[in-house]
């Protein structure tokens, strides 16, 4: 689809079919996901492509807003991996403008996600650091979670006039 | 274009033609950047549209890896209002998806555009701050430049395959 209708018809999907994502589809979006924007072009990201169900179930467990894991078939992990950083205090700009990439990716193939939040809630980072065995200088940042979309989203407008202003406040 | 396209030609541009831009351009992308996810769907975000040219040249005096901004036609300054937060420490996130829709919008509409830094940096914040009569609850947070491009950007391909784990470390 065109850009502009990804952007303006990009929703969060929660409830999702029971059915399998091809895994060609996760890896063009994690691929989108590496031609974000960052500081410096530091790109401090890592990403964990998740498919197994046992582990998808499992969020929940440690991540309670992520409860749409359980049952869904795929998700994406995005980490911050200390290791490139180059502009400190900017990796949650970075992998944020990641995982829209990864967002309007998937929209764009036919797919539903919700991403969830990790960093900076130090339960949920520890859970998926545990989880997925995460080495010390790589910190859990968001975890969207993937699927066939149960019904089509209603189209919103969020578009607030009073939020836009010109040459000052 | 497709927005695949848009996800993968989209650069950092920061040369541009001496050529104004037209605001309804700049505003339509300043609406898809409204339509970024957020968590909780606070949607915490302001936006500064600047096209008078005294305020892009000043820029470079209190921002200093935004020198591209002297001379530059136009750029829009989107700020964290504190009075909309409804999820602690996630703003940083949902300001990195509004601001990468903004650049994704630009570029589908022929715009060449640079995202620079603001916050976290103090120095900066208290430039935008000033130059712009932000109130105490209003945080500057990016600062993206936006022109016709000087000439065609290079491709490059970003895609780092040891990047991508499957179910673990």
């Amino acid at each position: 689809m065109e850009t502009m209708e990804a952007l303006y018809t990009r929703r969060s999907v929660r409830k999702f079919q029971n059915k399998s994502v091809p895994m060609e589809l996760i890896e063009e979006a994690v691929k989108a996901a590496m031609f974000a924007p960052s500081a410096r072009n530091q790109q401090p990201w890592e990403f964990i492509i998740v498919d197994k169900q046992e582990l998808m179930d499992a969020v929940p467990t440690y991540s309670p807003h992520a409860q749409m894991a359980k049952g869904a078939p795929a998700g994406v992990l995005i980490c911050y991996n200390k290791e490139y950083d180059v502009a400190e205090g900017f990796f949650p700009q970075d992998l944020g403008a990641a995982t829209q990439n990864l967002l309007l990716a998937l929209h764009e193939n036919g797919l539903g996600a919700v991403w969830t939040g990790v960093y900076p809630r130090e339960d949920r980072m520890k859970g998926f650091v545990n989880a997925f065995n995460l080495p010390e200088n790589v910190i859990p940042y968001s975890f969207t979670i993937i699927g066939y979309p149960e019904k089509e989203t209603d189209k919103v407008d969020r578009f607030k006039k009073e939020r836009v202003h010109y040459n000052k406040w």
